[in-house]
């Protein structure tokens, strides 16, 4: 259709691409796909009663304030709550340092629109989550990419990367989208001392640092920065922290927080006020009232389980099904797997061959802001059962077998 | 707190600015205070019990569903709703017109975001919707003002603006925000044969257009246009139409749409999912629970005889207790009405001395992009008693009497 808008869009709309992760959904909605594409929860275990139970509970006491206007920061006591769970790992922070957004999807786009300006550089891993490079596309950000290895980052390259002049660096610390590989300690110490001698501040998007299967949980790197050059231990201010109800408690409601200093909670503020007013409060007040009295450690434990079982199923039939030259990455939590095809193969046009074969992934080339990849993917193992990932892993096994590569 | 962020903020920040409303929630707060500020509905007429019983319903009978991811389009079945409820007023679109946002704010932000250029100018009314101006400002945008009356805006001044080549043109024109004031048939007409006569597209912003108090309802300028441009009357397209759940069922649960080309509708999904990839399934799912089977019909009857009584009741307390030379309209609908104050008066500083009254409303020069309106101001009547609005509008009188004005 032609009408008086087509030749009217703005000029970031040429650098807005759409997602290749979603265009994938449409796979995973074939009913006879199996599918490890996606980043879903594994939904049979959401706290579907729970939430019932608080919903009734919240309406009963509080319907009036559960359905009208609410702030733009987020409702206090969800903050508040956010804040005491923060203290519980000695990040010194109040509610003035949370706010709350639709998913740490939108806390990204908001600290694109406050801090990026056409042309900023902005540090990333290669490979780094998608959603991020999405979101600051449209800010025309450029990327200065550090590669990773098993263990994330690879901090001996990371001097000459800051010396390029980032104007942030963006970090996702444990079980990494896309590879599922997790920063170990002396990493994470080394790069924020960089941080801080280049004078480049951190954004830390940890989304699954909740979801460790085994071994001990990792200070974040706000925490070590706090701990290293903070007055006192307090929070020093120069990592930005995201995290996320998405993967804890469900998606569907769309609610996550930031930590940050007040200055920056203000911009974020303002910049969500033009960009929606506020986060949905029944949503807030739901999420609440499901998360108190502890329900919520409890239920994580609950998560943990099953996502455990699943990865050490994945991992137990790709031992057994893939070719040589095949390798992955073996997470200690979250949600996905990263696998390396012999360097002559390309994951795109093996997901032709492995849909034929109904079983979907995502071609891992998509993580890689500028270029590279053609011989990875992401397999997510969440929200698979366990049967289905047995047959899922001999199927892409097969397709990779019949594949040209 | 000095932090490395400090001297990183974008450029784009320097033209946000906190919103003057949402400062002034602040006082709406104070429990003594009678507050006309403000813009949101009665929280007692909000349908608590119908809400629980659609939570209810909605996890009993798709509970992992609709705490899982969505599509970023929108629940298709909400769409489907909202394409009939459009097509009841002749305009012919399908769900594929339609997307679904946090409030129509977002609608704004994320239009501007595919549409605005620094520096592009957009034709407004003066006075219009801040929260319009708010969400454009971050992308530089400028305006071009055409001044409205009783009428709405004025027609004969209009072809001047046009042909200032304006990007687009953003018109309320059912019960204006702030003026509460509707623009007639004829100007409609004229509006539309304008924008196409100068090859200038339309947003039309339509949040109150049901929440008629008497008189007909009047044709949209999508209408319009579909009638005199459209094939057959079909969707012309260069209407873009918004609006929102939030004044007819609740703006807790942050719910708007978009009607559009498929072709914008598709740019408006690549936007959405760098901010925030959907809106929640939860929310989406149980507002159509709760609107469909006629309800929303029922309820929308009831909130007009509850906010008619409110208006009526402002009007006779405005004619008893207003000194000479203050005037105000007389809106057949919606949610606000405007005073003019005698032309040395400002609002601003007469807020100061509303407030130690107990009183508050919005200063009116926030509402003129380019200036203006310092002796007007934007009362509002739906989040009042009746009790209430008879002690504070004389309180207000009180205090514009007490005033230097």
């Amino acid at each position: 259709m032609q009408t008086l808008w087509d030749d009217r869009y703005a000029l970031r709309t040429y650098s807005m691409k759409g997602s290749a992760i979603r265009e994938l959904l449409k796979f995973t909605q074939m009913p006879d796909v199996i599918s490890f594409a996606g980043g879903m929860p594994a939904p049979e275990i959401f706290p579907v009663e729970e939430f019932k139970e608080a919903c009734i509970r919240v309406l009963d006491a509080h319907g009036p304030e559960a359905l009208q206007y609410g702030t733009t920061e987020g409702y206090l006591p969800l903050r508040e709550m956010i804040s005491r769970h923060t203290n519980q790992y000695g990040i010194k922070v109040t509610a003035d340092n949370i706010m709350i957004t639709n998913g740490s999807q939108q806390a990204l786009d908001l600290l694109g629109k406050i801090f990026i300006n056409p042309g900023d550089r902005i540090l990333v891993e290669s490979p780094t989550y998608l959603g991020a490079l999405q979101a600051w596309n449209t800010y025309n950000a450029q990327y200065i990419t550090v590669p990773s290895d098993g263990d994330g980052i690879q901090v001996d390259k990371l001097e000459m990367a800051l010396r390029a002049g980032p104007k942030f660096m963006y970090i996702l610390p444990n079980f990494q989208n896309p590879t599922g590989v997790t920063i170990p300690l002396e990493r994470r110490q080394k790069l924020v001392e960089l941080a801080d001698q280049y004078g480049v501040p951190i954004i830390e998007d940890d989304p699954y640092g909740q979801l460790r299967f085994e071994g001990k949980h990792l200070p974040t790197l706000e925490y070590l920065d706090d701990q290293l050059y903070g007055n006192n231990g307090n929070y020093h201010g120069n990592v930005v922290y995201l995290s996320t109800f998405s993967k804890i408690l469900a998606p569907g409601i769309r609610l996550a927080w930031v930590v940050a200093t007040p200055e920056i909670i203000q911009k974020l503020v303002m910049a969500k006020q033009g960009a929606d007013l506020h986060t949905s409060t029944f949503n807030q007040i739901v999420a609440y009232e499901v998360s108190r009295q502890g329900f919520l450690d409890k239920h994580i434990k609950r998560i943990i389980d099953v996502y455990r079982e699943r990865r050490d199923i994945m991992l137990e039939e790709l031992e057994k099904n893939m070719p040589e030259g095949v390798t992955w990455t073996k997470p200690s939590g979250g949600l996905f797997l990263w696998a390396l095809l012999p360097e002559q193969c390309n994951s795109q046009e093996l997901l032709k061959i492995a849909v034929e074969q109904k079983v979907a992934f995502v071609p891992g080339n998509a993580f890689f802001p500028n270029g590279g990849g053609d011989n990875t993917m992401r397999l997510n193992f969440s929200n698979s059962q366990p049967d289905m990932i047995r047959i899922g892993i001999k199927r892409l096994a097969q397709a990779i077998k019949s594949s040209i590569c």
